[in-house]
């Protein structure tokens, strides 16, 4: 019934949906930011059916925001990494979370800090100490509170971790 | 088979997503930031099947994103507005768009502007010239070239038109 791209749109927003609209795209990249590599490890995080999962992995490599290379622990697997175009999405899923940490301020179990300075990052994403807009590869997340979930994802980032450097589950 | 919330994963931006990740939701939040307030005008830009526009529309009511108020022109009939929560989904739509830029940069149809001086916003969401993040009632949205699409929104856009005053169709 309805596609899953939207071809009527002359937008640009609708051009980001095309990529990333779909039922857990964006949970899966928020979690290729956290440096969830493995199918094992998105799959353990997320709860959904294998089929669906790969089937989303393979739309993010072919929409260009994930690389699949071979594991090289694990013969016959892949790892997945965000590309330029992929890491060019932090900005919008900072967005994201802020609107939503917004709507429910306790249910906010992370905060995002500029490495260098450890400063909390703005709702902007700007360090407040430094004045810039860091990169996420100078982002680290800090678990403010223990969450729910008790899954190898979960229990890795229960300490400091630089986005996007591979999490060690 | 998927359901439409993210109960398992603790985490705002599956709280954002509970109420925006829905194919075409996002969508309609935009055309309610260029104006669009009835459900005609909606379902003339967007295409979609008058049920799933009925019930994406109660969905973002119910989530307090938009209210619903007595159209005064129509009787019997509904106009609907963004709220102070959907309005401050401004910053994570406007980083969706600057991302879908980036990627098809001769695709995009609509520059934004800070209203009172004119300049376009950066990548941001900010005014080079004044140094402000501007709110959205301040931007105004401009069409760049014509669009492909026909219809009353669309040529409504033709000129400029600050974002959240209703859209004269």
């Amino acid at each position: 019934m309805l596609g899953k791209r939207y071809e009527g749109q002359d937008c640009t927003i609708a051009r980001s949906l095309d990529a990333i609209g779909e039922r857990w795209t964006l949970l899966i990249v928020r979690d290729a930011f956290y440096g969830v590599q493995r199918f094992n490890d998105f799959q353990a995080h997320l709860d959904i059916p294998r089929a669906v999962l790969s089937e989303r992995l393979s739309g993010l490599v072919e929409h260009g925001l994930l690389v699949r290379r071979p594991d090289p622990d694990h013969a016959g697997r892949h790892r997945y990494e965000l590309t330029v175009d992929g890491r060019a999405l932090w900005p919008a899923l900072h967005a994201l979370l802020v609107w939503g940490r917004r709507r429910s301020p306790t249910g906010d179990i992370r905060a995002f800090q500029h490495a260098p300075c450890g400063t909390t990052l703005d709702d902007l994403g700007a360090c407040p100490s430094c004045g810039t807009t860091p990169e996420p590869e100078d982002v680290v997340v800090v678990a403010l509170r223990p969450s729910q979930r008790d899954d190898p994802v979960t229990r890795a980032l229960r300490t400091p971790h630089r986005l996007l450097e591979p999490l060690a589950t």
